[in-house]
């Protein structure tokens, strides 16, 4: 293996393991050394690939966002011509039950703790967030009934996380 | 002041200094020790007062559900029939600018907060907040179309955390 490759890897780990706890874990809980921890990298070694956990963070959900948009919502939404609609058929592609924590799609649930546990002390992270938002709702189609559908998904995604499976309809 | 007022007084300090800052921050970012500077109390009291950071928390929540219940959604939904046009006019209400950060109810920010960012760490909090959700859906109708609306409403806050105000129609 190349050091060059050797690197892609470590970074890689870091990446993927900060996604598996940010899948269910609110942001201020996920600390650095259980993201060395779960990546199998040694901490000193974390801020030779990123500056801060924010700016891992901010790879992870474009990784994240990047998937989700290519294998979940666009097959879902294929020839759905109104925004209610292409919302309810999304989240019912987020919830087929083949991957992730109570069967919801592990990017969607990055994306909806993140979107939920973000403050103003991460403001680049935020402004991600809202990007990915404002494109998630662009692709939908962009008036008031796209916010409320948009609304109604992230929302589901919310009580996922704290009511028990099932209870609302998840 | 008798010495029980002066307890209870320091009591409702710390639950009303936890519910400023669950108001604005998720859970886990939330420290015992913020709290006491908060509310003005030596750290050292604060298990006089509470077992653990989680029931305090618990307290909070309780207060600020009672007072959403009795002052926002109660008032909002009366003389409407269908649970979506309940949760319109609670969600209005909830965001009449009149209180609380981005114009947005404080209770309602503390109930979305605390839902957006409990753990399986936390099992009575999130079993306590599960109780919330199913007594509001109680209150909205007990159906699937309200699970839907009470989505909406606390997708509208996480949204209203991760965007600009005004832009998600908050």
């Amino acid at each position: 293996m190349s050091s060059t490759s050797h690197l892609d890897g470590t970074r890689t780990r870091l990446i993927e393991g900060a996604a598996d706890l940010l899948s269910t874990e609110p942001y201020p809980a996920v600390g650095v050394k259980a993201i060395c921890d779960r990546a199998d990298v040694q901490k000193g070694s974390f801020y030779h690939f990123f500056a801060s956990k924010e700016d891992l963070t901010i790879a992870a959900l474009d990784e994240s966002w990047d998937r989700l948009k290519t294998e979940v919502i666009e097959p879902a939404m294929a020839g759905i011509p109104d925004a209610h609609s292409r919302c309810e058929a999304i989240w019912a592609a987020c919830t087929n039950g083949e991957e992730g924590v109570d069967g919801i799609h592990r990017d969607a649930r990055i994306i909806g703790r993140l979107a939920s546990s973000v403050t103003e002390n991460e403001p680049r992270l935020r402004e991600r967030l809202g990007a990915v938002f404002t494109e998630w709702m662009t692709m939908l189609g962009d008036d008031e009934a796209c916010w409320a559908s948009l609304a109604e998904l992230q929302g589901r995604l919310v009580l996922s996380f704290a009511l028990p499976a099932g209870v609302a309809g998840a």
